[in-house]
């Protein structure tokens, strides 16, 4: 156990891309757990794109970090000393330290984690908020038919590689689109799609390559990344189609507002659109609890990591999310893991 | 009974603002019903905004008009003479005869009026296609709860005004927007709507005046317009906020696409937008026979008619209908109402 409370402070908001200059890394004291308290060490944490918004100047759908603070996020971490009724020394815990290798919890929001039903990181991907977001999207929003097209783009992340996994075992067609060619192999190959478009490849040539893997159109959209995959998807939605509207990856760097689709698109598609947030629904995953873990179990549903070591390389992991450089979930490891082999 | 039949036919399509030039006035022969058909003479013709999408290139939600061909349209009739089983010489009808002065029917979409219920023309107005446009889509889309807010564009027209009104039967503020002060204050003074924005009047600062008109934000968006009330109206939604997207009228003469809102708004909102139209719903109608018949005949829910005279001048109404120069629901007057005072 390192002497000293390792923190990534947000130090000024990024004004477009953030940079290493928007963050500060400083050692802190250990914090002492007050009662009803514990510390605990992180082990895992989790780099999500959401969290570019909780770095701006304007509030999102959740109260932005303070500059100053660390930043927030979820994360893996063992107790490592507690003054709190439910956890005890050496437990696993899946919580919301934020972007510090230690941190001290009232625990309204962690859980106790088993290692003996899947590895501890499962539990911020495909278990964790990423699987639960492709769940309730997919399901409860896109509400997919079978024989139904559902395509969704960020397709080798750790929401968009659960949604299509899903879309295949619901009986759908399910087409990926994602950036490279080892993306789409893997999307295709690993996880079973039936078909991943390249939009780095496509370039101008987009609407068509997307046409050529929708023979029939496109039912549901799960929608992660805005710009010119939204236009082209828009365009090609079926009648009656549903958009699950997740994330706006490719926007979120953006200073100004990027101009949506036309709505006569929507109107005479009478599509919807229903953009979300996976914390407005915890309390209605029992479907998502039924039905993912045991497809996880069984291979069924398969997950990738993608592993940084070491929490000071955390704003540089970050900042390479925005951009699509991870492939597969995106994971800092803080300290280690005695449960992974 | 003239004798010919007077007929509006789509003789090109326009490339943007109808024109004059892209209709023809002809006179051709009174046709024949054969056995299980009906003869019948119009009386009053609906016209309607989605009409100029039928007059496109491309399909929109309904098969184009052909070239050469008389307009489609709701209608209200009286049989002439009849071979149909169904229906007996002197029948009000409501119809689809399109823009002529006679028409035979197999009555597959007709259905008898009895004017002791309500004035032969209600059945293109609020009682009709409008009138059900405007309960479906609030009711079933918007959802509205009671100290809600409610948007409506277009707000004087014949959708518009069921929109408000309904709304406020159901406990909610209800905000028009409108273009002109006449239809202002026809909104708040005539039909009890909370406030009415004049856009007209507005001009740059439309978005400041509908904050005023909205103190607590947006919760449903009734979207008739588009443009440049839909950007103002939609970085106004308060969380959770439904939009139903009925129409874009100040759209339809464009070539060119027009972009929508950023979806980062609807993102961080988790709004809802539906397009819908309501001849996929006729059958899910039964809530709008229970409820507003007896709010119109107990003059809870006024209505009002803007009446053109002949079938010569429907061009130039429907014209002046894209350009919201109609004041209430634009009906052209065909031939006599014995029914009306």
């Amino acid at each position: 156990m390192s002497a000293t409370n390792r923190q990534v402070l947000l130090k000024s908001r990024p004004q477009g891309e953030p940079t290493k200059d928007n963050f500060e890394l400083v050692d802190a004291a250990i914090p002492e757990p007050a009662e009803g308290e514990y510390l605990s060490r992180t082990i895992w944490l989790s780099l999500d794109p959401y969290m570019r918004g909780r770095m701006a100047e304007t509030k999102g759908y959740a109260a932005n970090v303070g500059l100053g603070t660390p930043m927030v996020g979820g994360s893996v971490g063992q107790v490592v000393k507690s003054r709190h009724p439910k956890f005890r020394d050496g437990d696993y815990l899946v919580e919301y330290s934020g972007w510090q290798s230690h941190a001290v919890s009232n625990g309204a929001m962690s859980m106790k984690l088993d290692p003996a039903v899947a590895p501890l990181s499962a539990a911020l991907s495909v278990l964790g908020m990423p699987g639960q977001t492709a769940w309730w999207g997919l399901m409860q929003i896109g509400a997919p038919k079978v024989g139904e097209t559902v395509v969704v783009s960020a397709a080798s992340g750790a929401v968009g590689s659960v949604v299509g996994q899903l879309a295949k075992i619901h009986g759908c067609r399910a087409v990926g689109i994602a950036g490279g060619k080892d993306k789409c192999d893997y999307v295709v190959n690993e996880l079973g799609f039936d078909a991943c478009v390249d939009y780095k490849a496509a370039g101008g040539n987009l609407f068509r390559a997307i046409r050529e893997a929708c023979p029939k159109g496109i039912d549901v959209y799960f929608e992660n990344v805005g710009g010119a995959i939204q236009a082209a998807v828009v365009a090609q939605l079926n009648d009656f189609a549903r958009v699950p509207l997740c994330g706006l990856i490719s926007q979120y760097n953006e200073m100004q507002m990027n101009p949506g689709p036309d709505w006569r698109l929507l109107l005479v598609k009478r599509a919807l659109v229903k953009g979300f947030i996976v914390s407005d629904h915890f309390a209605e995953m029992p479907g998502f609890w039924q039905e993912v873990p045991a497809l996880v179990k069984s291979g069924r549903i398969k997950y990738r990591e993608d592993i940084v070591q070491g929490i000071d390389n955390v704003p540089e992991a970050f900042m390479g999310l925005l951009k699509g450089r991870n492939f597969g979930k995106l994971l800092v490891q803080v300290s280690e893991d005695p449960t992974r082999r």
